[in-house]
């Protein structure tokens, strides 16, 4: 931590600043420049976490150096993390591809959409049961009874399932039916639900929110490493900016960013991030190519009737279509599909 | 509803929209222009919904001429509302101001608070109990404990309550201590939350999230007025931009074109705009002057030691300054103070 | 200046800052702490200017801790200043207000409008002459002609008259007729016009780019005061954000954090922050009250024939409605109008 | 055009609007719904751009269905355009790199990264002789001498050559010694500069602005376009958002977005768009696995020491090993390198 005096602070001012540091416990070397003067302060910074020095005259501002998340951080944690879905691997040598309908309608339209994908190529097969949308007056998911029609999909089909939670009680419904959990954009920083879903250890899909910084986003998977739950998946899905073109827009450097900065898997879902079909295929090589280590893109037997995001699904034989068009772009990243 | 035909749209393709339209029972009225068709939607598009007009061929786009949401949507319901809390009513002649700390820390912190704020003339107390906060290192808040601490300085003081919650537990927690509950920015859009909050009758508190539009925060109050629970109020905490000099961007146009588009009462917390505590005056008069209904304040006895967001609470004196400068301007309003 | 190595940095990389460091005459502080070793550089900072240490071995990151504008940096010229604009001052004691039209199209149009703003109280005539359109197919000003009709207003009227400039040749010929130059926001980055402008002498109106941060601003006044021209005017005039209610998103807290850190004056154009004219009252009100030097307001004398930006221009009767509800907010600020 | 009344509209403020429409030679069709009325205006809407319908009594918006670029739309020309820039075609079956430093420094630099540059396969030069920087304090760049330094690097070398031109004066000298012009991210909206630009025929390499939609970004093309002179090739380079970990966003969608809404080439600039050498190598294969047409990447003998951007250069060998990574995922998309 550093903290930057104003110009011209008064002695004294740095001087309590010093005493602060040095009464909670922490060394402080003290750079007195030309313009300004610099306090770095070396040791535990958690010992000065109830004292705002922001606050203290002739103090302009305080600089983190470190990061606040650590179980994430691949500083601490060199090796890249491999998470076990089902009987299935994100983050290691296999490339991954989730897929299914954004909302489950009916058990004819998942057993189709399953059979279909698994034939493609996908490992793990997605559907919401509990739908987070925007107006209440939207279709809001088939809840406990969706999850049963997941479950029974992915044993027909060996498929592993992932479906999204938004309450406790939906953690609770869907822990007796899925192999991973995913928490939405729109929950990102729902803490409460982090923790929760982090005590079932079930692994965990864990998509950005849509304003929410890399930081922000990795102290969120902090909170379900926390709670003892190493298991989770990053999934990149496009962040709010002023361009209309896109739903979203797809932050693609994140893929790289996440590489450097933790050692957890991430995946890349073009679908949502444009909300229009037509990217889809153009974005899923992209994030091949950037080195992502999934995708998660959206299918339905009849795009046309889909009650939920129809626009910007993939049929099942572009979906077919465009895994075949993947599968060069992968093995050139030197994994497996 | 409006669909725009791509140029050279082939008739059967027109047809075949028109067809769908007019088997939903709705009319189809065509413009055909020189460079492309477009088709307006009449009726109650609702019958539209589980149609997705965009994947048909040569469909260019679908626009939305009406908002979806409805109870909040000022077009239907003219009359400002008026919403009690405790013995005080947010949107109608009085200016409601909303002060106390970031996070309940220990009851002599609240009572203290409490007393000096109503001397200033705030008619409600804040105070959170749940806290969500970036970091799981971060302090998280006392929970029950916090809450009958707020309650006790409430009956002290006469002050009404409002706390944020988190989860069902804390609605069902707070329902018994707290005169208004609050939804924050991170669960505008955790629509389980919303609709559970509006179950419980009580005024609802809702922040506009990071990254929410003005039309998708107008929808998170639909979630809770269609529970039957009509006492909403808005509160304005700034929006996230690429600006870093403020913690978050105060969106002040948000004031007037809530007005316009809702009857909902609109307040502004420009603490958690700025995120610092000197420009929490200037942004509390702009406030004022934009026809905010109401301010939150985040005040601290000792904002060096406040355990969450020390640096932008004001000191008790200078919160009792602040009021006294609002004051005249409030009374220009036509509000009284 | 701060450089921060990564955990674990090899004892020769260390040495290698400090080597580069103290070559180039300046002091290097070590700070050598649990986590992260951390270097503090004193003295003059552009001696290194030729060394990009970020790209040595073993550097995390290198932060900056003092600004880079100099001549509009509050630091070191505590006092505010005041411009002077032909008999008009802004940044002292006086509340100045520009209004007139986007875009000059007659002499009728600006002569009506002259007169009746000065009625009103404006100080300051504005239109544009040459004006920077999204689209080529839009009016493009009526360039050396529209610069005669303002003048003759501003000598009838005795209004001081401000016009944009676009190009060298624009800033030729509108220095022979006006008592202000604008750079617009789009040309705000244009170092090249900033510096033409500067060498006029003459004051310049600074619109913020619709991207721009204030540091960003701020250094780009920087370009015309190191022409040695100090008479720099900032207008705040909205950014672009996510939201889509208004045109842009009016930067409020702009005004507290330029007063805080540069001793510029600023001024406030609600006009085409919001695009929308019922948006301008409660908007230029809320301007006022965060302590504006001024506003930017557009009018016309019949906006529904506007050749540019009509929707958001006030008429002159609203115009004038507006001056006299503003009044009291301004004498409540401590300055007169 | 389509023009939304409020709900409630009076029928004279319909048939005002309906009049206005008719006066002007265009038709209007009307569509009376439930809710609310919509027109729909058809015909030539030029003949409509003197009025403003907004500010019409109970007319609540006016949305544009048609684009306002026609030059760059697709719609309009349905074949990709291949430029041709010296001995290279962009947007053809070639796909084309650019490289070389942000700012020319002397010819040593320039003729070792030319020779360097041309062994690992680039086809095109770049180098700044007028560099736009924040601060007026950093290098500005070497003008009409670096122009030299480039032409003559390019003719021992066959390398075609564009620099970037901020002014008319720069055009001027460039267009003696360059192959391509390049208007950089700040100067996108210097409407004056693309007239310029394109009046001298050359190819324009046209940068997309920090915070300018892509349809902004095509209108701006459109400046060009409408002086005579079609060879523009658009240069994606990130753009602003709230995202710190990296300098700008990536907006990876415009590739395949542009391609379907404009006939002209694109290409991908991530050494802009990420500030950041290590990113430099991920996003280069996503942008060729997006479809881009080319990439432009900076390069420098010595990033160290580079008096520009250094810390997202990347080395020499550095940019060879990129090459022959790319050259593969180029083959995939059909394309030659």
């Amino acid at each position: 931590m550093i903290i930057v005096m104003k110009p011209n602070a008064k002695k004294s001012s740095i001087q309590e600043v010093l005493h602060i540091i040095e009464k909670n416990g922490l060394e402080a070397h003290l750079s007195d420049g030309k313009e300004v003067t610099i306090i770095g302060v070396v040791g535990d910074k958690n010992k000065l976490k109830e004292q705002n020095l922001e606050v203290f005259e002739d103090v302009d501002k305080v600089m983190e150096v470190t990061e606040s998340y650590k179980l994430s951080n691949r500083k601490f944690h060199p090796k890249s993390s491999v998470i076990k879905v089902g009987n299935t691997t994100i983050g290691g040598d296999e490339f991954v591809i989730m897929s299914g309908p954004c909302a489950v309608e009916n058990e004819e339209q998942v057993i189709e959409t399953a059979r279909s994908i698994q034939a493609s190529g996908a490992q793990i097969l997605r559907g919401g049961a509990y739908k987070p949308r925007t107006s209440p007056y939207s279709f809001q998911g088939l809840e406990e009874e969706g999850l049963k029609i997941m479950r029974k999909a992915g044993d027909e089909t060996g498929l592993s399932i992932v479906c999204e939670v938004t309450s406790l009680e939906a953690i609770e419904s869907a822990s007796k039916y899925v192999d991973m959990l995913q928490i939405g954009a729109r929950n990102m920083q729902n803490f409460y639900l982090l923790k929760e879903a982090g005590k079932t250890g079930l692994p965990i899909l864990l998509k950005r929110g849509l304003s929410a910084t890399i930081d922000e986003w990795l102290n969120a998977s902090e909170y379900i490493m926390a709670e003892g739950n190493p298991n989770v998946v990053l999934c990149e899905r496009g962040i709010r900016t002023f361009e209309t073109a896109t739903r979203n827009t797809l932050d693609i450097s994140a893929v790289p960013v996440i590489k450097e900065k933790s050692h957890l898997p991430i995946i890349v879902d073009p679908s949502h991030a444009t909300g229009i079909r037509k990217y889809v295929a153009p974005l899923s090589k992209s994030a091949v190519a950037a080195g992502a280590d999934g995708l998660m893109i959206e299918t339905h037997p009849n795009p046309a009737i889909a009650l939920s995001d129809g626009p910007q699904s993939l049929t099942l034989p572009e979906f077919d279509r465009l895994c075949k068009e993947l599968k060069p772009y992968i093995e050139l990243t030197g994994k497996k599909f």
